[in-house]
């Protein structure tokens, strides 16, 4: 019987509520451009109330990979939890009218849906400020050992890995599918993610839980606390048998044992608005690597994934990536 | 005392739902293109079922007009009716971020806040399916004379005259209005709208209650029950002091007793989606108006405005129009 899924991702369900701004907007708030950091429900209200208009489009960044990887052909399954309101209706909608198969069923009389507002700057960088609301609430009872089983590939965020319900879920999903023999992967999410959580994650990676691994430059480097990328690098070499450190308008570098393989990035139209760029490098590298293509090809799928998504505003793909990847790679 | 606000206008209050789709989507379900129809709350359930993703912006014929207002650097008023959920937090964080005075408390336990099912196709015409929601509890106690009194003109949509309440709330608006000596304003909004209504607007109009009425020519035809668009200006001319017919590429007509101007359109740099094009035509008409601007000129401010909403997705302003009207205009 073939797979059900190519990817399997568990995540925070968000729906994010773009605005733009000047930089002088961050500096006042002195929030620092380009981060990503949680905020409470009163900090949420607070920082809303002084935002101009907002645009409302779902985000959360494993559901926007699982998005990349319908548009790019795949076939994904997302599992995150939203609240039964007007906005998790938004997300269930929205992830499941692109074709991701998502079947949690919202929390009820809890916190409201997750929600990411998001600065972007006319520089096109995104600040994002995330109120996780009912996403914590995902728990071990949401996976369905079935699924993880038919799915080849598990990838999961860091940006979950904090309350203890959905670490159990995490943990619950990891071992399913490494009793199935499939892969494991994971996104480090976020340098406050390493941060909070560096030897979770390289205990992980040390009892061999993790095969693919996702990270920017700043994550990898904030994993091994240094400051030179080569060292962060060659650290990472032989620690997961396979590492992907994303490195912005500098393309990607792929790190298995022994090797190195750099690719640069694919040339976008325009560059309206970054958010997204990391979640659709990986839905293009892992559906590449569904595929069976070589390392460097799925580097590349990844690339081009990336490019369409900071094309325009929103973290989610409007042009259809599997055309896309057809045009520059065959 | 100078006037309080140039522009006070009453309208539904509606957060867009905007999803792009090839034209047979719509041909499949057998929804006319460029139409506007209202739904029940279970089609819009349907719908929105059926539909792809989405982004929820802001919307409304009136409220899209106010924001054009302020952005237009006029001073403007939003009356219409929310419901106390999420999209109605949207829909009142929205307006007055841009600066629109909005206090109109939510509707509590009642419908949840109007919607609007906007369907655009790849030609950038927009198919729009409303679901009305609490707008339609909009009633007299939200109508604050002092307000009416201190604004130079009193602007309604005609979507908004079918259920009992919002009609009692502009009618008490229009008398409070003329008592003060403004001027009222009014759009026929849609052909639904004049076919529904036909008697009672032309009604307004032979009662010497609307100084300035906008109308496209569909709707202009409709009025008189003509196929004839100059047949529709004559029966125009006289019946208001002042009508302005706006005719998509076409450009613009005032008309005033015995006279016609005639403007062309301010082309768009690009035309990615229709929706609020008439909206913020009159914006820019009603600001060049409290300005004192020539008729031509108020014409051409509404096409300049008009330019801009076209050139994105989404009925309201992404650019400073007073620049733009300057750079063009003076």
């Amino acid at each position: 019987m073939p797979d059900q899924f190519d990817v399997l991702a568990i995540g925070n369900a968000i729906v994010d509520v773009i605005a733009s701004h000047e930089d002088d907007f961050l500096e006042g708030k002195g929030i620092p451009k380009g981060s990503m950091r949680l905020i409470s429900a009163e900090e949420a209200e607070t920082l809303y109330a002084s935002i101009g208009p907002g645009r409302e489009v779902s985000g959360g960044s494993a559901a926007n990979t699982t998005a990349g990887i319908v548009s790019l052909g795949g076939r994904a399954a997302f599992v995150g939890r939203v609240s039964d309101d007007q906005l998790g209706r938004v997300f269930a909608h929205d992830i499941r009218a692109v074709g991701v198969d998502y079947r949690i069923p919202p929390a009820r009389n809890g916190r409201p849906t997750g929600q990411c507002l998001i600065i972007v700057t006319p520089d096109a960088q995104r600040t994002m400020n995330t109120y996780l609301g009912s996403c914590q609430e995902l728990d071990e009872s949401d996976i369905d050992e079935a699924a993880v089983r038919a799915a080849s590939i598990l990838y999961f965020e860091g940006y979950l890995w904090d309350p203890p319900a959905p670490i159990r879920a995490i943990r619950k999903a990891t071992a399913i599918a490494r009793d199935a023999g499939r892969k494991v992967a994971m996104t480090l999410s976020d340098v406050f993610c390493v941060e909070g959580h560096r030897a979770d994650f390289l205990g992980l990676m040390d009892r061999g839980e993790i095969d693919i691994l996702f990270a920017n430059e700043n994550e990898a480097k904030s994993l091994f606390q240094t400051d030179d990328i080569d060292t962060a690098i060659a650290a990472l070499d032989g620690r997961v048998p396979l590492a992907v450190v994303t490195r912005s308008e500098k393309g990607a570098v792929v790190v298995t044992p022994g090797q190195r393989e750099a690719v640069p990035v694919t040339p976008a139209a325009r560059v309206l608005d970054t958010t997204g760029a990391g979640d659709l490098f990986a839905a293009g590298f892992l559906t590449g690597f569904t595929q069976g293509r070589a390392l460097k090809d799925c580097a590349v799928m990844g690339t081009i994934a990336a490019a369409e998504v900071i094309e325009h505003i929103g973290a989610r793909p409007e042009a259809d990536l599997k055309a896309r990847v057809k045009a520059l790679l065959g």
